[in-house]
Formats: C-alpha cells, structure tokens, sequence
C-alpha cells in the first residue's frame, strides 16, 4: 500500500475525555472516531489491525472443527423472551420495536438464535458434536461506556456456540476451544493467561477467561509462578495461612481502644500485629416473609485484620447464596448494641450466624470488638470463649498466599479480559434442544459458548504494548508490518527509485508493507510511524544510498541500524516483533 | 473442507411462503434461515458465498483507489438531524432509544457518518479526493419484506463516498467507480447491464443502476443492441414514432360508440388500427390555496392508445413536478361533463392544461373520446380541431422503439438492481463539507455515493442461474468450486484413497474443494450437491477406478464424462462455469 492512496490521520493530543493510554493513542493514530459515546467507526488504519485479528481467530477456529456462520444483529423478541433473557436483562439489553411495533433486540450474542438454528437442524446424534460461530456486530448499552473499544457499546465480537451430546463430549468441545484460544493469542503476539473464573450469570459449571496481561487492567488474577495455577482474583481459592490452630495462652481481657474503629489503629496501639486482629462484617438476609417487623437475618463474617472480603465468595456460603446485603447502621445497632468500629462475635443482644474465614478459624489469642465503643476484646480463643464458627474461605487471596495447588506461592497480576469460554450453559430445557440417541431416546444436548472480543483486542494489545511514543504492534495484527520511508521522495529520483524497488521487493515477498510517499519532513513521518506502532522502518535517503545502504529501526527497540541495501529484506526476515 | 467438518442441512421442500425462485433455493440448499419477516441467518453455505462476493468487491475498490473503514450500525439521531433525513425518511428508518431515553437510528446507508468523518479530516484541496467505503449491516424497514435475501429487512451492503473537489474530479471519480462495479460483476461471473437511472430522491445529478438480468427481476430495462444505449425503463427516453405531422385528410366526426370504452374495443368497432387512436388520462394537481372550493387543477394527458403512461417522466413536466395524483370520477364529471371512457380534449365544460405525448403530437386523422357518454370523435386534428399542445416524453418505451442514440432499436428485458452509482449528492450544505483550495478559499466538496447489495446479490445470482435441479453457481461465488463425490467412502479403502488423494491434489492447487465423505447414497449426494449449486463434481467409484477413471460432471450441462484418473486436475482447469 503507498500512503498517498491510503488514508492517514494522526493527531498531536488526544481529547480530553480519552482516560486511559490505548484511548488516546487510538484516537491520536486515528485508528477510531468517536460517533457516539461508547460508539466509534474504525477508521483504515484500524480496520487493518481488526481484519488481521479476525483472520488469526477464524483460521484457528476452523482448524478447531468449528463452523463459520451469520446471525443477524436485530432479532425478535420472542425467542429471547423463550430463553427468559428478555426478562432478566436489563437495560444494557437494546431493546427497538419496529413499524409494526413489534418487539427486537440489537444483539449482545446469540444464544437464541443459534438454539433456534440447532434446535431445527440437528436431530440425531450422528449430527453431533457441533460448534458454530460468527464474527459481528454487537451492542451492548453500557451504562457508563468509556475506555474506548474496551468498554464500548457497540463492538466486534466472536461468539461460538458448541453442542454436544452429553457432559464428556461437552468438556472436549470445551478443551478444544481452550486450545484454539491459546493459539489464537499466541498468534497474535500478546502475554496472556487463561484463568479459572466464576461463571457468572451465564450460569455454567466451567469456564475461564483468557486475560491479556497489562498493569492497566481491570481485572486482577492470581497465578502460581512455579505451577501452571491461574484464576480470577473473584475465584482464587485462599487457604488457612495458620496449619493448626495453636492452643489459647491469653485471658480473655476487655481492653480500652478509645477512637480506634480500624484494625491497623487498634494494632498500632495494643503493639500487636495486624496479623491478630480480626474485622467484623455484617451482612443481611432479607427474609422471604416481609410481614414480620425485623425483615431480615444478620450475619457476621469474620476475616484477618489484614483481609479483604470476597463477595462472590461469600456468595456461594449456604445461607447467603440467594443473596445477601450489607446491614445498615440500624441494623446493626439493634443486634449488636453498638455502631461499626467496635463489633465482634461476643455478647450479641440478639443472636448472628457467625462465619469465619479458614486463616481466622485457625487463629487463637485474637483481637476482635467488644460490642461496645471505645472497647476490643484481647486474648480471644475458640471454642473457649465463642463457639466455633462456620468456616469459609471469604477473601481474596493476596501475593505470598499459598498457590492452591500446592505448588508454590501466588502472585497477583493485572490483566484485561478478551476471551472467555463457558461449558455447560443452560439452555437446552428453556430452549428445548434436544437430540435421538442410538436407542431412539430424546436427550437433552450440551452446550458450551465462547467469546472474543475482536475490537476489545485493539485495546488491550496497545496497554501491553506501548511508549511514550506511541503504540507497538506485534507483528501479527500490526496495521502494516513494515513502513518505508524515503527522504525527499518527491525531489530525489535516486530516493524514489530505490525506495520504490525496495516497496516491490517487499510486497512480491509477501510483507505487508506501507510506502510513506507522502513527501512529509522526515521527523513528521518517524512521528507517525512510531504513533501509529508499525514494528518494523526502513528510511532511504540520498546519503545512505550512496554508500548502498538503507537504515532499519526496530519500533520496540528504536535504535537505527545501517544494513546494506541488498539485505533489507533479509534483515526483516531475521527479526522477530519483540 | 470436507463435508463431515461442514454443515449442511438440505431440505426436500421450501416453506410455503417462499415466493421466488431464489428465496425457495436458498432455503432448500440451506444457505439461510429466517429468524423473523426480513431478517436471516447465513448458514455455512451461505456465507462462503457472501465472503466471496465481499473480496471481490473489497479487491476492485481498493484496485479503484478506495479506502475501506467500517462506520456503526447504531447511529446518533444528531448526525441524521443535521442531514435532514431524520425528518424525511418514514418509518423505513428503524429507530431506538438508548438506556439515557437519547435517540439512534439503525444504519440503512451511512452519509452523515462518512460526512462527520471527512469534514473533520478532510480540510485541504491536498486531501482531495477520497473515495471511503465499508461492507457492513445495514437495517432498512420494509412494509412488506419479501422474496428472501432480495427485499430483506437486514441485509449486507458495501456503501462508498467519494469527496472530491469539484465537478469535474467527481465525475472521474464516478466513473472510477462505474469501471470498478463492471469489473466486480464481469468477476462474479454474471450477465447484468449498466443503466442509466432516475436519481430519485438521492438528488444527485448522474446515476446509473447495475442490473443483474433475470426473467424474474422487479425492474425492466430498455436497451439497445447494436449500441451501448440502456436505461431504467423510468427514464428511457421515448422518441416520436412519427416523424412529422401528415396533412389532415378526414373532416371531424362524433362518432357512436356505445359501450366501447377502451381504445382497443374503439378501434376495433371502427376497423381503424389501436395506432390511430388517443387515450385520455387526467390527472389532478392540488393548489396550495385550499380555501377556494375547487382546489384542484386538472391536468389531460394524451397517450397513443397502444402506450402507457410513465408516472416518472410526467413528473418533470413543468406544473406537475411539485407533485399530482390521478383525478376522481367527481373531478372528472365536473370539468369534462361525462364520466371516464370518452374523454378527449374538445369541449370541455371547464379549461384543462392539456400534454400530449411526442407521437400523440405528430399524429393525424386520430380517434378519441368526445365527451359525451358512447361517443367517439374521428378524424381529429391538432390546429384545426384544438389547439397546438403542450408536448413532452409521457410514455414508456416498447420493444422496437427507436434508440434514443439513434443506433438502432430499443429491446427490453427485466433485471434485479444489485448496485447504484450516484454523482452529485445534496449533503456539502447541509452537512457542512468544505475544504481550504489553493487560494485559501474555503469551497465545498463534491459528493458521490455507490452502493452494492452484497445479500441481495445471493439472490440476483440464482434468480439469472438456476435449472429444476437447484442452484447453478457461478464458480467467482460458488460456496464451493467442486464437489468429490466418492461412491462408499466409508465402505471402500480403494475409493476413500482415491477421493482423498484428489482432494488433497485440488486443495493443493488452490481450488476450493468439499470432499463428500458423508458416506450418503449416490442419489443423495448427487441431489445436494445439484440443488447446492456447485459448478463442478467429480464422482469416484470402484468400477470407475478399476479403469482409472472419474465421471466429471459440469453443474450446468449435468452429462457426465469419464477423464483418466491422473487428468482430473486438468480437466477442472479447462473448464469454464459458463
């Protein structure tokens, strides 16, 4: 491609509203135009990037067995209200009546309509297993859309859909598209990790999201350096630091901690570690039966001074798993006979379900709140002075955990989500798929769903990869994989000659190469090929062509090189884009 | 691709409400599935054509110098505001309110976006011209959605813009793009026409429809064989069939004709050629006063009695280009005196603007109503009996007419439009599209659009390709180019050897293969792939390989022929798909 006939429009400052770094340099490479809030066109230069993402993700799905079809953006309500979605989502789900005002929906996936498809074409287990997929246009109406492509409204997103005959089939349709997503991301040149993660509202029984690692990004992961153990912080299962719980060697004692709510206040002023405090969390239960004057049952979860509470956790505790609230001041005061600051397990006026996280069940000789202001309670031991608690695990885990797995210690890192895979998903009954076996029986199919999100990818590859200069493709989805830029293209015909043949030379073997031949000034064409993040420049100029050579510069490493000019093509195929 | 990693889902019988030839093919082959009135999925098969018709179409426009990006399907009503179409367009313009209750149209084609873009970017006569096109989904609300992927409510259109500086840069654009859309159909393998069209409510000033031919297209077409003369039967320009006006040589006569209401019964009563008579039509214009009782000005318009009135060319007749409608009975009573059926231009009980056809105003000696219930009057003529009239083009053209080049005769066929090129759009004003010239001068951008029905094109194919057996694709846009059908694949180590071996041999020549390895009967496999459309097969079995030999077998003849084993490959390359 020559630039004079494509189109390039890069800007010095990014808008104001732009947050985060891939936004601006987006918008400054003028690979995006913001039309709406949350809502962009992709100008060339980003289109490029998502073709070439789009390539890499169909080429490795058909390898997978998958098949490639297209679902419509706008569909009917009636197959969503089949499903119950139409019910349960909210108003992130756009919602349009057309002229006959009748009810459609501006997709977010596609669950519906593939079961409708599948639910008429496939029938027999000789037909089974299946996964299709589509590449399209979503919507999905953010309350808040910002970052960009990575929390846009409307995006580009892969959707597979896998149906399967029983579970086993289904979790080799699942490992399938675990692979292919490996090799998917490994292609395109991204540091990712695939983690274990909740499966959410989607509601299956296995899944991870596949997390392009980036100090940006907004989800942290836990993972195991010496073992291959990796989950969302949400799902990281955090063990008792304490092996044994060591025997009580402290009285219970009432101790004065006037004005010290905090557990680092009250450590600091005992001379105690944080490590032996413990914090009160109280939650509510509404009741079912809203009749009775007091509504709802209280619940005290106890975690390390140091801890932090894990909701989704908590969530999955008996009793708190059909959903749970934090009390109000009320509330708390009318159980506890005391405000926030100084709670605690003991001497409750009315009784809580008390639950303690693994490390707290394991501690002895604790400091907790004493149920009354300006006072904790010292030298708190299990079973001596409280009952034993329901234990749990409650918390996020932290760096220096334990790995789960036994393997070593985890670490936490920051990463953005652009994949994610679900097994088991469950519409089979609401959507009433279902296939004959051998004997003639109908059975229920499984299902499995996974998604990438194509113009997410933008984003995430330019947090991982970028500078103060601007963006740093990997080569795999880089707009264009080499720019030539000739100095005085337009004056010098000796310039224009050679970087013409080296352009030729170039494109005949394959190189997806962009020659800068819009007569800029050197430094403004070096600017925007370095915002713009193409991995690899060449630069001609009359000087070098005299000695027969030609400059390379690496865009990560930006440090110039003379080769000779006969060896430019060479000299790319002997680098890698890190 | 082998058929058992595919999917295919052939249906014996089309539903009931498959009104056409192609849509009925679709739905047997399984290229598509309705989700609801208009709106389709492209099943696998279906999508491999559409990816095809979609890099034909990319490789030519971007061959014609255009840039491709991809603007939203999901637009603020702000840009549509600003271009006035907000306000004109009717409910075909499906509309929605986001979760903030702000208003967004789903795109049907995207001027204001590209117009956003481009008076941002685009700013200097240096930037000029630029060509911007996108293949993306595009919604349009359809009244009545029918026949398939043909009048579909979402549907699949590549839409480009051309800026250019002046008129005369727009018009090289124009054609650039005129040249590229021959070149994409020519690829596709498809006979289709360039027509000169009205530029309807687009408003530009050049516009030419590309017109695939079928017996079954919704439009007709008037075209000249010994020269390059075609238009739109809207805007084929009707010369007289007269050359000048013959002398009178009958005396005016009220002629009885009872019951005799058409030209054709007149003609017949009278033993006088239909050529000889004149047919009256009255139309009506509304004054702008609507306060005066009588607030419509009726309008005659003479046709020769075997032509038919064309609504578009009487629109541009000066007086009846702000808008008319056909006259009532009441109207018609009260200024001819007599009701439908014997109106003619003499004696009229209130004056009337009277418009005769250019043959209408050549003839003599002619027959028409006398305005007198069964009453004809013969031997009228113009300047004698009435006055001179006014005369413009009012008629269709008839196969036979004369070219309007003056290069031969006009024939017509009919045709289904896939693509439009429009020069000279409305929006520089209005949307604010200007650029600095040399002078510094601020002028405002020219403006081109041209549009491709890359779905519709799906149907247009198979409308002009199709036999009893199925679809006959055209090889540039088959879902396939060949088909190996092996006979007991699963059964036969010799054949399944054999069909492999070909199928690896085809693959590794670039040729788009399926292998049938299905396992199907010979009846099933033949009937698929026939109803399917792909335009080549090879059949493999026992007894053929014994001799070496396959049956070769061209979608469109059907008669097989026997090639040596080791000619196969050849023998594909000597084919045609014509």
């Amino acid at each position: 491609m020559r630039a004079s006939q494509f189109f390039l429009s890069t800007l010095k400052e990014a808008p104001a509203d732009a947050e985060v770094v891939s936004h601006r340099l987006m918008l400054r490479a003028g690979m995006i135009k913001k039309v709406a809030a949350g809502i962009y066109s992709y100008l060339p230069i980003g289109l490029r990037s998502i073709r070439k993402i789009e390539e890499i993700v169909r080429q490795e799905l058909v390898r997978a067995g998958a098949v490639e079809l297209l679902m419509p953006v706008v569909q009917p309500a009636e197959l969503w209200m089949e499903s119950g979605r139409w019910y349960k989502m909210g108003p992130e789900l756009l919602r349009v009546k057309d002229r006959h005002d009748r009810d459609f929906v501006i997709q977010p996936t596609s669950e519906e309509v593939i079961a409708d498809i599948a639910r008429e074409a496939l029938r027999s287990y000789k037909q089974l297993p299946v996964n299709f997929f589509h590449i399209q246009t979503k919507f999905r109406d953010e309350r808040r859309p910002r970052f960009g492509v990575m929390r846009a409204r409307e995006f580009t997103m892969k959707d597979a859909y896998s149906f399967d005959r029983d579970e086993a089939s289904g979790m080799t349709s699942y490992r399938a598209m675990f692979d292919a997503y490996e090799r998917i991301f490994t292609r395109m040149g991204l540091r990712f990790r695939a983690v274990a993660a909740d499966t959410g509202n989607i509601g299956g029984h296995a899944s991870h999201e596949f997390q392009v690692i980036a100090d940006t990004g907004e989800d942290a992961i836990a993972y195991c350096a010496t073992s291959d153990y990796a989950a969302n912080l949400e799902l990281a299962e955090a063990l008792p630091l304490i092996a044994h719980r060591a025997p009580a060697s402290q009285s219970l004692a009432r101790t004065p901690t006037p004005g010290k709510e905090k557990c680092e206040d009250v450590a600091a002023l005992l001379g105690q570690p944080l490590a032996r405090t413990v914090k009160s969390i109280v939650l509510a239960v509404d009741r079912r039966d809203r009749t009775v004057p007091q509504s709802a049952d209280l619940w005290l979860l106890l975690l390390r001074g140091d801890h932090e509470l894990n909701e989704v956790k908590a969530s999955k505790v008996p009793g708190l798993n059909e959903g749970f609230r934090f009390a109000t001041e009320a509330e708390i005061g009318a159980v506890f006979g005391c405000r926030p600051g100084y709670l605690g397990p003991i001497g409750t006026r009315a009784p809580v379900t008390v639950v303690a996280d693994r490390t707290v069940a394991h501690m002895s000789d604790f400091i907790c709140g004493a149920n009354e202001e300006g006072y904790h309670l010292t030298g708190v031991n299990w079973g001596r002075d409280l009952p034993e608690p329901i234990v749990a695990d409650l918390r996020n885990v932290v760096a220096g955990d334990p790995s789960p797995d036994g393997q070593g210690v985890l670490a936490i890192q920051r990463g953005i989500e652009v994949g994610h895979v679900f097994a088991g998903l469950p519409y089979a009954e609401s959507m009433n798929l279902s296939y004959t076996d051998e004997k003639g029986q109908l059975r229920p199919m499984v299902l499995g769903c996974y998604g990438i999100g194509i113009t997410r990818l933008l984003g995430a590859a330019i947090e991982q990869n970028h500078d103060d200069k601007g963006i740093i493709w990997p080569q795999a989805i880089a707009p264009f994989s080499v720019a030539v830029c000739p100095i005085n293209y337009r004056q010098s015909a000796a310039v224009r000659q050679a970087a013409d043949a080296l352009y030729e030379e170039l494109r005949a073997a394959g190189i997806d190469v962009i020659l800068d031949d819009r007569g800029e000034r050197p430094g403004a064409m070096f600017a925007d090929w370095e915002l713009i993040g193409v991995p690899h420049r060449f630069t001609l100029g009359e000087r070098g062509l005299k000695t027969g050579e030609v400059e390379y510069v690496a865009r990560r490493q930006l440090q110039p090189v003379m080769v000779p000019f006969a060896q430019a093509s060479a000299t790319l195929r002997d680098q890698t884009d890190r």
